[in-house]
């Protein structure tokens, strides 16, 4: 729900945090405000094409690899891991580490979302550098990376990801607690929860999950439709590509077409903009509200998609020039999603 | 002489070393057998295409950067530097670390020559891993990797390399002296040494260093010519290409190709191969005895081209599959260079 279509497909993610909870037991799960201000808290995370991770299964060792591999080169105990992404599988990597290792997990993440890149992170405007990082494959290859700023790190670590197979493992954002509290979107687990509650509860009750949903996260519905057309590619260690809704649904005649790199970044409806980054697009499964990532959209799928507002921090200027529409070449303003759509001309539509 | 063609420009090398020595005073050169047998020795060298290196110099704190890195990684004073290759650049390349940080270097190299990829080493006949290996830039970039197998190290490293601007500065091989002694080509620089006295002497009783040389090296005259044409492509980090030559000086109305990738890799002169690796091919100023390395071949320079048997180490299976006409997609066997030149076929045209 909080990927905006990327982060991975959030199922390998349920598969392997079940597996590592069964084999090894309950993750403890701390608040921000419940950790010291001088302990080390690691992201942990899965790295690459989502449109790949779908194929190659981690194996499992990579991420206690990387981790233990950073915490050689630190030579510090690390005392919390926490996530980079409120969505995909990496919202639920940490939790395959944490009962591993049997360290708790910081009720937190980097992006209130998902991002494609390594430096788009709430730390990264907190000046707060990506590495040390490790990065670790299934084949028994890992790499530590020290680079200039968080930028560089992503291009290191992105041509490393891509000739390990373009799935990878990675520990980084080596922080204190302190720099946690200051950085990075509290309580990340937390709202997931909730919206599965949400999901659930609507279900049970016989009622529309998405209407439910759309109230739960303070989103706003941007169309309804089904896909006419999907194209897709892996490319430069992303997956990369746009979508075509035609409307049904009351929605019928209209057009509205998706741009993704890993996750959403633009929806287009009928030639105008009606969602951007940092702005969160969620495509969710029109009959079941379950939501749908980049690579699972297929021809004649039915979605009611979904624009919900980013965390406050990306709305800055700092938080734009990193994620805003223009990063991704995109020569357009960034308006927040709800604003866009109580503009005249797209009220017009609605 | 001994790069075959690569290694990087040697006067590059020549500039930092004699400014590393001057700035930092001389170097102290031992010998294989005077280290012990459990000393620890890094190989230090630069990494990347040399077209590129003659345009982008190092800065000189990457090739401290990265065996300081290293050295942190390993937690373990390292006690001498060592050559990677025996020509090109890469021959003085530790004279610089060995000056700046004030430790002996040991008078040998991992190939008796050079070749474009880090597995290319003897130590890697030996079971020796290249990792864990340090790589650097001149901007501040830093990298340790740990690969399952010496071609996963060139396969990361290169990538890495590519990204770093196709130029960087790399420790590698960490080796303790008693697998130095068995793995190493021993006497590389002393031999260095004594060709370069041997053109000097030439010249100074005004006689032909090309003869000189040919008999200093053991090496055999494959052809004389000028250029009459080079392509030369720098793709996946390395420089590619080929050149032609027209005869001269008694090869008159023949023609000798030679194929590289950073390294001469192939001879063929009139159709038939005359020489391959991993003998060593050499192209020298046909005037001054100067060798040339493959970025430096200019239309209308007039060469002697030189076949120059390999160490012995090369010579055999293990050393055939790592760096044999095969390995570089030349479907042809081995045949050592002096071999060649004696076939009934290649005799009737000398």
């Amino acid at each position: 729900m909080l990927g905006s279509g990327g982060g991975g497909d959030p199922y390998i993610g349920k598969l392997m945090g079940i597996d590592a909870l069964r084999k090894y037991g309950p993750v403890q799960l701390v608040s921000p405000d419940e950790i010291s201000d001088d302990c080390l808290v690691v992201i942990s995370a899965m790295m690459g094409a989502p449109t790949v991770m779908v194929e190659k299964l981690p194996r499992g060792t990579e991420t206690v690899d990387a981790f233990l591999a950073l915490q050689t080169y630190l030579d510090r105990t690390i005392d919390y891991t926490t996530a980079a992404e409120a969505g995909g599988l990496n919202s639920t990597t940490p939790f395959t580490l944490a009962a591993r290792l049997r360290i708790p997990m910081v009720d937190a993440d980097g992006m209130g979302r998902a991002f494609p890149e390594i430096q788009m992170v709430t730390p990264t405007m907190f000046g707060i550098a990506a590495t040390p990082m490790a990065i670790a494959d299934e084949k028994g290859n890992a790499s530590i990376i020290n680079t200039m700023d968080n930028r560089w790190t992503e291009r290191l670590a992105r041509t490393i990801c891509i000739q390990m197979g373009t799935t990878a493992m990675i520990a980084l954002f080596p922080m204190t607690g302190r720099q946690l509290k200051e950085s990075m979107v509290a309580g990340t687990l937390t709202r997931a929860e909730h919206i599965g509650e949400t999901i659930r509860q609507a279900r049970q009750q016989h009622q529309n999950p998405i209407e439910a949903l759309r109230t739960v996260t303070g989103g706003c519905e941007l169309f309804r439709g089904k896909v006419a057309d999907v194209q897709r590619r892996t490319e430069t260690g992303f997956t990369r590509g746009e979508a075509t809704f035609q409307g049904t649904d009351g929605w019928d005649g209209r057009q509205l077409t998706l741009r993704f790199q890993n996750e959403h970044l633009l929806a287009v409806r009928d030639g105008k903009v009606v969602a951007s980054v940092p702005d969160l697009i969620t495509v969710l499964d029109a009959e079941t509200g379950e939501p749908v990532t980049t690579e699972g959209l297929r021809y004649g799928f039915r979605a009611a998609i979904l624009g919900i507002p980013c965390d406050p921090k990306w709305r800055t200027a700092d938080g734009l020039a990193l994620v805003g529409p223009r990063y991704f070449n995109y020569d357009i303003d960034y308006v927040p999603v709800e604003e866009r759509l109580a503009e005249k001309s797209a009220r017009a539509f609605i």
